[in-house]
């Protein structure tokens, strides 16, 4: 409508709905509006407009609307912005986008970005750029941060030491309050949060944790050794991101100290970053219960390649696993010849079986995953399947029998619906009780997919179903 | 192996291993061990020791050992507490031992207890009891807590007013940085954190925030008014609580301030309540894919009739759906009788374009929760999904045929491999469009479930299947 309005629409006038910024319908659009203004004023070079409506955004907000740009002209954007906030937002931008742009960057530039960007982001990036890159960032940083920088890049992915960061707040067990408050206000601008403090002794072996809010409320002559927690919750640089994210969330924890073979205090995970962490690891899970495995990072950035490799493994063992429900109907060919209308139920009498299944395997999985529910607690839980499926069954035969009574008559209506009963009860205790037995077996229980379920089902429901219609229906002699 | 000496150990000199706590195989023999020591400890009325014991671990793991005990047991172990760690401990326990503790105390205690707890948590316990015990207890709270109490339960599950907390601490704009944070230590007790403070005016309208690290940075002279973020992220009490996870996470907040529909501050959620919810959405995402429907809360706590419910409704939709493909396959019963041979093949054929689809569905579920995908993105995810289910489809096919060759023939290998490259074709794209098409009709793209996907797959495998073979191998004269 008022495009051309909008095309137009100085910065410095620009008022941007954050709301609209982040909803499906509007993003795209008031993404256009923003690149479109922020472009009219890098051409006629109005850096200080720039400056006052990127500082008047949240941090996050600005990385999206510098991800919509080209990379060229965030990075001029960028430039309007004093070199701590550009730093800031630099690491909110997408992973792809601060590749982009740091390539662009003079080798001297990116290392004094570099410098003032939090530790852990740095080191993310810094495993992004390609050797070469890496090599030529190294000498414009200062020593401590070049070591820094190896240290936390040289964690495996996957680990805590990958997610943590080096720029925590710490204290001498024998300072004051006051003389504490002081430290932590000198150490504000560096430290990623100052809440939590860190107490280490001339090894850097980590002797307490103490909170900033404990230390305001503590008298003036106290010291950090008598208010400090000794005995505070900590995790291994090596051990897995998912169990720091475990701890954070179990405790409560605004961050959680890390400490190395030699019992030294090498950094902290945040409780944004452990969000992030629990968000990822969902989405693996949820991935794994499709079946797709190993697809970390974006399904959008992820090429054809990768796609086909995640996805590509389970369908050809489940090809097989298939082959064996036709090798199971291949058995009951004469019974097939002899009545074709057993044929029309086939797909629901299999696909039922499949459908409870996955259904427990979804619940079973999950309820694993979030430690809802633990292995002591299989064998009551079959119990209770058992009583569920059955009136899930039961249910689900009143449905279908009407219709086997219509096209076959009394005695396929009764076979049917016994298949029917008996299926969904198998499939529901197999999915239910795979996931067990997947953990059991120190697997994954989340490998326990809807799919490998609906297979396993889909076998055993062709077998119940013809070995029911072969003992009830008079068979023709052979 | 020394369960004797287990049994009889002393809590005075009981080591608990905090990870033998949480670990599936350790966790219920640790916990049958503390439990057995308090239980000695309160039967010798040994408080000192039980409350030394307790003080020396983690509130969480506090609350893991007394849910373990009886509640008798429990509610006598936790007396040994102070009120305030009492309080705190309780808040940590699982819901149903809340109720069944609360059960047993006095109302006067209960009330007591209360008045102690952070807001949100009693207000949870408090919706959770019984309208006689709700009734029993107001009196014992005083005017102002009764009020928010009330209020905060007034709010329907699953809002922003459900989850938040109105413990927060507040600040005004005229404060000098001494006077605030002298104010925030007096606060420091109450409030579920001092770290975030809000500045309202007379109206208790929201006017800013400040960090406590900025009070902490600032000069002395400084005035909140000048420190404060005047345009801070709010929301709406009565929006979905996953909107405010979502903009805690997206904005790495420690807390987010919750308004009122007369713009007046009434409470904040923060970071790891928001954490909290963020596990809970990506179960529920989790369970649709399962086409479980609104199952909130524990799987093991569920009930018969709760978990019948959850599963039935898609189960007997699905049943319908299944019944297409039957009838699909008697549209075909003449090729059928033809080559009975054909039957070998169909659960392999139709099982992979539902698996096929599911894991397309999956992973685009997953991406447009997560907001890694949008709705402008279906288009090139269109093709390129076209291209990695060709890969696939051909993979498949070359797998299967060998099958189709020796089981029937040059002609059945042809047909069955055509069949396969074109089912798991159309199954993936079928299984990526869902998730879209239901987000365009403004349904939850989670209902695109894998039984879902198998269902409509199953339907169009069947007919793609016998139609190739139909056209391509040579039929009897009818």
């Amino acid at each position: 409508m008022n495009d051309v309005v909008d095309k137009t629409r100085d910065l410095a006038e620009l008022e941007v709905d954050t709301d609209a910024l982040h909803e499906e319908a509007t993003h795209e659009a008031t993404l256009d509006v923003v690149a479109d203004a922020i472009r009219t004023a890098l051409a006629a070079g109005d850096t200080a407009t720039i400056r006052a409506f990127l500082e008047s955004h949240e941090t996050a907000d600005v990385a999206t609307m510098l991800d919509h740009l080209e990379s060229a002209d965030a990075l001029a954007a960028m430039r309007a912005l004093e070199l701590r906030d550009r730093a800031n937002v630099f690491g909110y931008l997408a992973p792809g986008c601060q590749v982009d742009i740091a390539e662009l960057m003079g080798r001297h530039d990116l290392a004094r970005l570099m410098s003032a960007m939090s530790h852990d982001e740095r080191a993310d990036l810094y495993k992004r750029l390609d050797p070469v890159a890496q090599e030529a960032i190294l000498p414009g940083l200062a020593k401590a941060e070049r070591e820094d920088l190896r240290k936390l890049a040289s964690y495996e992915e996957g680990t805590v030491g990958a997610i943590m960061t080096s720029d925590y707040a710490t204290l001498s067990p024998d300072m004051t309050v006051p003389e504490a408050i002081d430290a932590l206000r000198h150490q504000a601008i560096e430290a990623e949060t100052v809440y939590q403090a860190y107490i280490v002794d001339e090894e850097r072996r980590l002797v307490g944790v103490v909170s900033l809010r404990d230390l305001l409320m503590a008298r003036p002559r106290a010291r950090v050794r008598d208010l400090m927690d000794t005995d505070p919750v900590w995790i291994h640089a090596t051990d897995k991101r998912e169990e720091a994210a475990q701890l954070v969330s179990r405790y409560d924890l605004m961050a959680i100290p890390v400490i190395n073979g030699g019992d030294r205090l090498v950094g902290i995970v945040t409780q944004d970053d452990a969000m992030d962490v629990q968000e990822e690891e969902a989405t693996t899970d949820f991935q794994k219960v499709g079946s797709v495995q190993n697809l970390r990072g974006s399904v959008r950035e992820a090429g054809i390649f990768l796609l086909y490799r995640a996805r590509i493994v389970w369908l050809i063992l489940l090809v097989f696993g298939n082959i064996l429900s036709g090798a199971g109907i291949a058995i009951f060919e004469d019974t097939i010849a002899a009545y074709v209308a057993l044929v029309f139920f086939l797909p629901v009498l299999i696909g039922s079986g499949g459908n409870a299944g996955s259904q427990a395997a979804t619940l079973t999985v999950r309820a694993l995953a979030t430690g809802d529910v633990r292995m002591k607690d299989w064998g009551w839980m079959i119990g209770r399947e058992l009583v569920v499926a059955l009136f899930l069954g039961v249910t689900m035969a009143l449905a279908i029998s009407g219709i086997g009574l219509y096209r076959g008559g009394a005695e396929l209506a009764l076979v049917v619906a016994l298949a029917m009963v008996s299926i969904v009860v198998l499939g529901s205790l197999i999915g239910m009780s795979l996931p067990f037995v997947l953990s059991k077996l120190k697997m994954d229980p989340a490998t326990a997919s809807a799919p490998l379920v609906t297979s396993i089902a889909d076998v055993v429901g062709v077998l119940i179903y013809f070995t029911i219609a072969t003992q009830l229906l008079p068979m023709p002699e052979g």
